[in-house]
């Protein structure tokens, strides 16, 4: 199983249209087969922070996420709003085992 | 909902203990009232970094963990088992908005 957190800086004239765009592609990733989270979060002491922490099964389903048609909407519609390019952190998943 | 990402980085000599202790907290932290995920994951590209991923429904139930005896064995477990002190990042869930 495996982890790829996406952190994202966001100007902040478009933080509405940040957190607009992400939650649609929440919605239909979460429908995607290998799938185990795509949990949206906000910094607590930064409304222009985001985290997008994405469980997959495998690599290979992890990988198929960026071929979706919501991924390429949400790339396309996010790539103006980032007050500097968003980072990815790929984590392996010791805990928990059964998921 | 609330979310904490614990970031650790681990002596090369502790890891396997570090894993043997959190996946420790990390059985009875799933068990707690209020907890939604307790993730623990390995950075991919380098073994000494990890992730704890903990969400819980409120700030209060978040809190209740520090307390438990799970937690503070595990504080105490892997205090000299760190090469820098742990950082947390406190997030708010935008989604999912019903887990």
């Amino acid at each position: 199983m495996t982890v790829t957190c996406v952190y994202v800086h966001v100007k902040p004239e478009h933080v509405q249209d940040f957190i607009d765009a992400t939650t649609a592609n929440h919605l239909e990733s979460v429908k995607e087969k290998g799938n185990l989270r795509f949990d949206f979060v906000q910094q607590a002491d930064d409304p222009c922070h985001f985290m997008v922490y994405e469980a997959y099964r495998s690599d290979e389903e992890a990988a198929a996420h960026k071929s979706t048609p919501h991924y390429l909407r949400w790339r396309e519609a996010v790539a103006d709003m980032m007050a500097e390019p968003r980072k990815g952190m790929k984590y392996n998943i010791l805990q928990p085992s059964e998921i």
